[in-house]
């Protein structure tokens, strides 16, 4: 694994440490459900550092709380498929983004149990939903059928979709890979980087990044070429949405770009392939009710990929 | 409050919604252990995010867990403080931190109730602690001596920093600052940022930041000019620490520098002040037992803070 990335011609630091042990997590994971005859999808999550600094202090970063590849691990789980979640440490994960970290200690109650022990126990009222969300939670770690890997930077997180794919490949049709992650387009080569802190007595910060090779293109063509592969494409200019989503489409030649801009992104997205373009959204009504746009979208997502097995 | 910033000179955006409902939190949270004799620290905590785009994917941050402001918070209370816990979204929470999202579902029991109703209780045996912790929260909560106010960006932060200070300066010296977040050196001042998201394929990057002013120099000078007031130093270069800490001293004229190294910060610190340099360290048994060295911080400041309240 040493030079998966480097064969790339980057440069970028060495693998994470524990790689050999998240890849291996994967490929059983994949072998089991393989077996079983379960699809399987790699849901990438929230947004990746890019560090400025070798011992790093500061560091380049992608919009991303981790909300939708969160709720979409869930639909995914719901819709049978078995889930790889590819999250960035303290994203939101599927079932404990409902709660936050202070709901928690807000929510127990000390109680006395048996033998002058005291029992800690949960006031429901203060955390909405609680019991199913555990149930299900429960059910999954029974399962298991979703499986947590983590990581940090930028190149921690292309190593591991290498491994992943990897993973997945000998699937076939029945992988998919649902790239929600935030990944940066721009770093700084570990040759270029400077060792310590930039310091600040030194005037205006000048900062020269270079662009990300997309790593869509590998993943498409070698990696785990029969796929199904769902890119996502955020904007925040209406005008450019579509036409850089079909740009995607023909330089990578996979199947489907997500196309959403920042402000609506929770309500409408357009699902765009090679000849195709397909509007899913939420109203008012249904956000109300709960309701949540991934799980349409993993709906539209799961009868897409049904066609692309049978062809 | 509007230009509480803006008339620093500086070109930033508006302060954040709520500022005003914040501002008077803390002004009240001041004006209640005021009258009750109690001191009030303000505890900073987490990096800041310095937006690239005006409608922002793309951001600067700088390290930091928030584990560092979490744990002092904590040992303020025991040491007899109020606390204002000016903290980054998401950054590490006093009492919280012990516990990651995904420990809280694991722990949780569904157990049969009364009336056919399902009970939720926690394995205490996985959530390490928890009884004691969860005591001393609600016992905090209780006593009204803890107050969350959160920010996201560098822009919120200076802004929040300022009415915190206003809020505070009524106390005079009784008033404490202890500013541990990791506040960005760098920004892009408001009017020249990109409205949309850079676009990768128009070719590298090329960001330039101007220096932040710092805000150390009107919160001693004319924000809280009575209050004792801590400033960090990180640095990864050990060779640079104590020249740098003086040298903010000098500039600042406030009353303590602590000063870190990155790699060594969990376990050493100097604390450094006009006339003295003294050092703080946990030794591996003390690690082990759980010693923290955020305890030894505080106690060490609030020997200090009492000599300087006499003076």
């Amino acid at each position: 694994m040493a030079d998966t990335v480097g064969s790339l011609g980057m440069d970028f630091p060495p693998p994470p440490a524990g790689i050999e042990r998240s890849a291996q997590l994967m490929r059983e994971f994949a072998t089991r459900h393989g077996a079983e005859s379960r699809r399987v999808v790699l849901v990438t999550s929230g947004g990746t550092k890019v560090p400025l600094e070798s011992r790093t202090v500061r560091f380049l970063d992608n919009f991303s709380s981790g909300w939708r590849g969160a709720v979409s691990a869930e639909s995914f789980l719901e819709a049978g498929y078995a889930v790889i979640f590819l999250h960035r440490h303290r994203s939101m994960s599927p079932y404990s983004r409902r709660f936050t970290a202070l709901s928690w200690l807000d929510a127990l109650r000390l109680v006395p149990g048996e033998d002058c022990c005291q029992r800690v126990e949960a006031e429901q009222s203060l955390l909405p939903g609680i019991v199913p969300v555990l149930e299900r939670y429960q059910q999954v770690r029974q399962e298991g059928t979703l499986l947590f890997v983590e990581f940090g930077t930028l190149s921690d997180y292309l190593h591991l979709l290498r491994a992943a794919a990897e993973a997945l490949n000998p699937l076939g049709s029945c992988a998919m890979f649902y790239l929600a992650a935030a990944v940066s387009d721009f770093y700084i080569p570990a040759s270029e980087m400077p060792e310590h802190k930039i310091q600040s007595s030194s005037g205006p910060l000048q900062i020269t990044m270079k662009m990300v090779p997309k790593m869509l293109a590998p993943l498409v063509k070698d990696w785990a070429p029969e796929a199904f592969v769902i890119s996502f494409k955020l904007e925040t200019d209406a005008t450019l949405l579509i036409p850089r989503a079909r740009k995607a489409l023909e330089t990578y030649r996979h199947q489907v770009v997500v196309a959403n801009l920042l402000d609506t992104r929770r309500s409408s997205v357009v699902v765009v392939t090679s000849n195709s373009e397909s509007s899913i959204s939420i109203s008012e009504s249904e956000a109300e009710g709960g309701v949540e746009i991934e799980e349409k979208i993993v709906g539209d997502l799961k009868t897409r990929h049904t066609c692309f097995i049978e062809k």
